[in-house]
């Protein structure tokens, strides 16, 4: 069970996401989706059902702790990239072959089954989704629908969010489907090397702060634009006005 | 003279590179260039004599003092993206217009005046260069020969350099057209809203980290881009190999 063995890695400041968290002075919390109990095999079911996703949902709104400034989302999941292609397929059309990538490194014979088995979802479950909360049960997955959850709740608190890369932005484009006004209140960190990631960007109508190239997800591009959103802040706060610096008019 | 009044405001702490340096705990130092003694007008003779560029070349080597990890170049100066511009076609060719922007903001009438001083400097001296140092004297200035300057003793000391926006990497390009490896060192922390600055940066086959239209100067986009090399260290020298994170290969 590498999923576990990795979450154990975030517990132990051993990730990337932890290294990154003390460079820029976040605090990081993990929470653990329920690693024991998978959720069901969605070309022959729906992921969730809708207790199930309503209670991950309410479990990521929990992440918007009092007193946060800003919040940054990510994910961790195995195999995961599949579940977001299926759910932007779902919310926004297209096959899976437009949506599906090759993750942390799938290609060839396996990328072609990725790309079969989220055909396979779709098949199932497009025309029976009654809306895109419901494309987020039957196609996602708990950590999925609980960075939906938190970017409910962030706008109901107030609180900015920084949405990671592919995973985390698809799951924040469940809420985009439903409104898009549901999603101005986040910033997306970085642009994925996932090719659907861009094409989903487009959709959705949001640039990305970085293009680096990162891929890893677990919240590493979001952790990185917390550093260039606290520069910002930085000199919004502690610059001189023209007239302070006695600067007398642009050149 | 708005200038010395910039410097003041670097000294005073209140311009923008004041608050990037402190959110991202870089230290700055400021260089004045001889502000009381500006360099001849490059429309009718060379901007520099060749001992007045040696010695702005010689002042800017000296920023590369013992013990720096990392240097992030940048400058002020009123009008120099004329300058920039200048260098720029008198290093890899084009008129005015190829390389000319903005700037702080010119436009129209003024952008006119602008693209017809950078023509007549280049009619002036471009076919009179004898080298690219030869054209960073003639169609540059001081900052520019100081930050060539920087740029070699950073090379010789083994310290990595980040290059701001259009005029501190057209300074950089002076190395590049004497030697493609003298820059090697040197990484570009973002694209300049100023339009020369893409036009430049393929020239010279640098990607820039960083693409947020900033057009700030003062090294602004260098020091922030500090905070990307900054994660990125953390990342090398802080996470767990799979090994150590006991994580059972990939998925």
């Amino acid at each position: 069970m590498a999923g576990a063995q990795m979450v154990q890695n975030f517990i132990a400041g051993g990730a990337a996401v932890n290294q990154l968290c003390k460079a820029i002075d976040a605090d990081l919390r993990v929470y653990e989706m329920a690693l024991d109990r998978p959720t069901a095999d969605f070309t022959a079911e729906p992921a969730m059902s809708e207790a199930d996703c309503a209670l991950a949902m309410a479990y990521g709104m929990m992440a918007v702790e009092p007193g946060v400034d800003v919040i940054a989302l990510g994910e961790m999941g195995i195999g995961n990239t599949a579940a977001a292609a299926a759910l932007c397929a779902g919310l926004f059309g297209g096959v899976a072959v437009d949506w599906v990538g090759p993750g942390t490194g799938v290609a060839g014979a396996a990328l072609a089954r990725k790309i079969a088995v989220v055909d396979e979802a779709l098949r199932r479950h497009r025309h029976a989704a009654s809306d895109p909360f419901d494309v987020l049960r039957r196609l996602g997955g708990r950590e999925l629908a609980a960075i939906a959850g938190a970017v409910i709740a962030a706008r109901r608190a107030r609180v900015p969010v920084v949405l990671d890369g592919y995973a985390c932005t698809a799951a924040a484009a469940v809420l985009f489907a439903a409104d898009p006004r549901a999603i101005d209140h986040c910033i997306v960190a970085h642009r994925s090397a996932e090719p659907g990631h861009a094409r989903l960007l487009a959709r959705i109508g949001k640039t990305p702060l970085l293009d680096l190239g990162m891929r890893l997800g677990e919240a590493s591009g979001a952790t990185l634009a917390l550093a260039i959103l606290k520069s910002a802040l930085a000199c919004h706060t502690g610059m001189a006005t023209f007239a302070e610096a006695g600067v007398s008019g642009k050149s």
